[in-house]
């Protein structure tokens, strides 16, 4: 605890601390910054934390946060239900809405498998997958993990899980990078670019 | 503003957006941190918050932060009311304080002399250091600006401004640092320390 602080200052800088990547030098600038701030500042920023506690609910359909029992993505009509594209978290999807480029729906898993954090696939919202892809009869599954160790072991399961639900399954096309150097990319990177390459 | 994102979660992230030296990416994070933890914690963290608003008071003596008009070292009988420290922000007294090295008060000036910022003298609790040596009959002001050219800028006014006063006006020793290397130490601070050479 830092007790050259008054009571509130020290409090709110631990909470501060808490946050994932933040010591406690940073969360002094936080709450030193804040202290300056105007009352209805100050007011807005505490109700927006205590609102995600009524208001933050898990999408019934694709386990995303919503403020409604359903997310706006699953109660959109245009969407194409059949295609479900399934991400390790939120702000994958948020990544994947800014192309504009998707039109199907998500389903959001909650993580990757990583053992050594003990997470196995009945701490992912894997059997929801597998009991919404039979009740909407889907075509496709994208699965958009990220290209590492626990997202590649994570799409390999589910590979395995999905195949008997003779459902075509699809993963994110890998290769270079827009804007990257051939001389600088990694051998991997440029196997997947050659092994993947199109006709234009 | 984040448009993939429920409202509460976009407004939280952009609260977030605003800390210093926080982009959207570690708002992001941040958030989907807090949303993950329990009510209680919320709570407290929202409310954490908005005591910022009643409970911070500035102390009436020294001008640092406190949750009464007077903070507890202004209070505190054991320390020497005629020996001022003067610093630039709250975080300088708390690492002054953590030495247990120093027994007189502090003066907060609230920032260092910034032209460029439009910091001038009168943006600063200078007029209010004037009127607390006076009736104090201080006999020690210490200067513990950082050495770098703001805080040098800040400690000559105040020299200056302070001398009519008789009041003996002392700095922070400046020179090699615990755990340094003189080999790196560059030339200013070399010639600081040998400036300030001591016996032993």
């Amino acid at each position: 605890m830092r007790q050259h602080y008054s009571e509130s200052i020290s409090k709110l800088i631990s909470y501060f601390s808490d946050l994932p990547g933040i010591g406690p030098k940073t969360a002094e600038k936080f709450v030193f910054y804040l202290v300056k701030q105007n009352k209805e500042y100050l007011q807005g920023f505490s109700q927006t934390i205590s609102d995600l506690i009524d208001r933050i609910k898990i999408c019934s359909i694709c386990h995303n946060y919503s403020e409604k029992s359903t997310c706006s993505i699953c109660d959109n009509s245009k969407r194409n239900k059949t295609v479900i594209c399934v991400v390790a978290r939120p702000q994958d999807i948020a990544a994947l809405e800014k192309t504009h480029e998707y039109q199907g729906v998500y389903h959001m898993l909650g993580g990757v498998l990583n053992p050594l954090e003990e997470v196995t696939p009945d701490k992912l919202n894997i059997t929801q997958l597998l009991e919404r892809i039979k009740k909407d009869k889907s075509k496709e599954i994208i699965l958009a993990l990220n290209p590492d160790i626990e997202g590649e072991t994570t799409s390999l399961y589910l590979k395995k899980t999905l195949q008997p639900l003779n459902v075509k399954i699809t993963r994110l096309a890998r290769g270079l990078p827009m804007g990257s150097d051939l001389e600088y990319a990694d051998e991997v990177t440029l196997t997947n670019a050659l092994k993947g390459r199109r006709e234009i």
